[in-house]
């Protein structure tokens, strides 16, 4: 492992998972990023403009019909290599510990990432998109169409966060 | 069962699914709403002010801390009544098949439902949003701030649908 990052840090709390599961997943492809390793990856989406690609697994070809109509999509997938149990959390550059759920953080009792991405095009199974920050060969759990009228909130404030930007 | 809209339909393509899963989840707790079937159901979140509660699990709650300074949240839940199976489907109210990527529709290969909600306030472990259209009691998977600066895409649209109001 080349990356050590994913452990606990002073302030950090975890708890004791639940025993046992309550559903599951399909991975349906792969993300191809041009990240290998962790520190490689942008802080956040908005830093890279690089156009990453949504590798469709071919059993689900014809569920992207209707995709390439759109400008945006929301991409789910799976930060396979966090830990689940962690409930504050202290990222390095932040001073004090948050909520797992006030955080975007990959570490979560679900490790489902949601990034809102722009459409560049679809080929076949391949789709091409702008606005992901995660590895190479990141597993896809779903696309779906970003619709501005339910999902665009451009007065929406994360209040810890505007706070510490003052 | 009193749901049966949940078949397939004349138009719809159905494919066999993986052998596997790939992963796990663990429902963190329950969304309670004012909706015992899927007819009472809001077409959409917009149709709706009505005030929803997330009942996050005892033991996720120190994960809850800051969750309270957001405007807007993401949640994520889980549509355990759909089918997976599903590539082309034909919603009721549209005309033609459409690929399960295009749609917002439950069934897909992971049904992981995805909202922007309106935070109306945090009590102990009980979240009150609005902005849900969910049955009553299902399991939820996820609680995320909300950015606009990485999730709010005022400009976007879908063009199938945008070309259907027309």
């Amino acid at each position: 492992m080349d990356d050590n990052e994913f452990g606990i840090r002073e302030g950090e709390i975890a708890v004791e998972l639940p025993k046992d599961f309550d559903a599951s997943l399909y991975f349906i492809g792969r993300i191809r990023t041009p990240w290998k390793k962790r520190a490689e990856c942008p802080k956040n989406a908005r830093e890279s403009d690089a156009v990453c690609t949504l590798e469709v697994n071919p059993r689900w070809a014809q569920a992207l019909s209707g995709v390439e109509s759109c400008t945006h999509l929301v991409v789910l997938y799976w930060m396979n290599r966090s830990r689940r149990d962690l409930v504050l959390q202290a990222p390095r550059h932040y001073e004090v510990g948050r909520g797992t759920f006030a955080l975007r953080s990959p570490a979560r009792p679900n490790p489902i990432a949601m990034s809102v991405v722009r459409l560049v095009g679809v080929e076949g199974t391949r789709v091409s998109v702008v606005g992901l920050d995660c590895l190479d060969g990141t597993p896809l759990l779903d696309i779906k169409p970003y619709f501005a009228s339910t999902d665009a909130f451009s007065d929406a404030v994360v209040g810890w966060h505007a706070a510490r930007e003052k």
